[in-house]
């Protein structure tokens, strides 16, 4: 595997930020490269303070989870995202934990916590920039907050569907029943008894291990 | 009215973010004071982006309100705080809108976002303060996240009834069940009725405009 997609990441970084060659070389030495398998977890369950990630490839689900396991998901990254809720011990503002788990096979970036930490004691451009990271985040949090608290399932189920097709351009979503739920914040029971109900009115098709959209216009009306 | 609290502020500002003379005397110049009575909306009714707001005394609420008119309080800002989400033009990774309402006859002072905006371009320290000014609340969103998404009604209402007695030392709190069903993002009658069983339970007594709480220890074990 290359290492090639981080590096030409770095490179926006240091012109951006103003960083030097030193710096760059360092927060690459202190960047471990990993692998997680669809479903992992990757960060928050031991409660330390992971780093910043940067997906490689594949697609990570970070998360709110409650003191009796019931999850939230506030969004999700992708290739060349970074996450900078995973070392909240960089940024003093952020108070509060996420999870973050692989929802595909994921190849990441970690950087140490200590280390962007020590230069962004001096770079005040590398603090803007982890800032500006989180807000971006905070931003599509209100997003999901406001489907969730304002919406009826529904429209968020619609909106789900919608979403992934305008995505990835494919009116067949392979996703389990659960992976929905969990994605708008539902429990699966609920979910299953709507597709059946969006399948009844021929606006999808549910299989085993997915569902097809049949009629887009109607889907999309019902958001 | 003295500015006194404001030019204080000002100059901690200032040094923060190592503002000019002529940089302080700008964003003066680009400020108004504006007095707001209990419950008139400061931010968000017709779409503007109104500035940063700087509350000289008084409590504000700001909250999402959906397109039905249901409104989620996501924090409230006291005296010396700064409101960086009702100028979400002068800063770009703030992708949505919040309303903002004066919870008490409220003295503020506005920053024109266009005149912040100007100083910020030039000042990487401005821009971090109005960042870390924003994902500080960031944190509260999260947090009130996950008391609306997580908690069951009678901890979220105990969790509140405590919060306001250890914020100002008193154990009468003057709240219609209206205003503390918004403050919890619940509706009223549902308010009511657990007010009532808390105060069968001898935890609270419940009057005309407000509620006492009579047993801290019991009110506590709640949350």
């Amino acid at each position: 595997m290359e290492n090639g997609y981080f590096e030409e990441k770095l490179k926006n970084l240091k012109q951006t930020t103003r960083l030097s060659d030193a710096d760059v070389e360092y927060l690459k030495r202190n960047s471990v490269r990993r692998n997680y398998y669809n479903g992992q977890n990757i960060h928050g369950n031991d409660g330390s303070c992971t780093g910043i990630i940067f997906i490689n490839s594949g697609i990570v689900r970070v998360y709110l989870m409650s003191d009796e396991g019931k999850e939230v998901t506030l969004y999700r990254l992708y290739e060349g995202d970074y996450c900078m809720l995973s070392a909240s011990c960089v940024l003093q503002s952020i108070s509060f934990e996420v999870h973050v788990d692989a929802e595909t096979d994921c190849d990441v970036f970690i950087i140490r916590p200590a280390a962007f930490g020590e230069l962004m004691k001096n770079n005040v451009y590398l603090e803007n920039f982890a800032l500006n990271v989180a807000v971006n985040r905070f931003s599509e949090v209100m997003w999901a907050m406001q489907q969730v608290l304002f919406m009826n399932l529904d429209r968020r189920l619609a909106a789900f569907l919608y979403d992934e097709y305008a995505r990835t351009g494919n009116t067949v979503i392979r996703m389990t029943h659960e992976q929905i739920a969990r994605n708008i914040s539902s429990a699966r029971e609920v979910v299953t008894r709507m597709l059946r109900y969006l399948a009844k009115e021929g606006v999808i098709e549910v299989e085993r291990g997915g569902v097809t959209i049949l009629d887009k216009a109607k889907l999309q009306a019902l958001i």
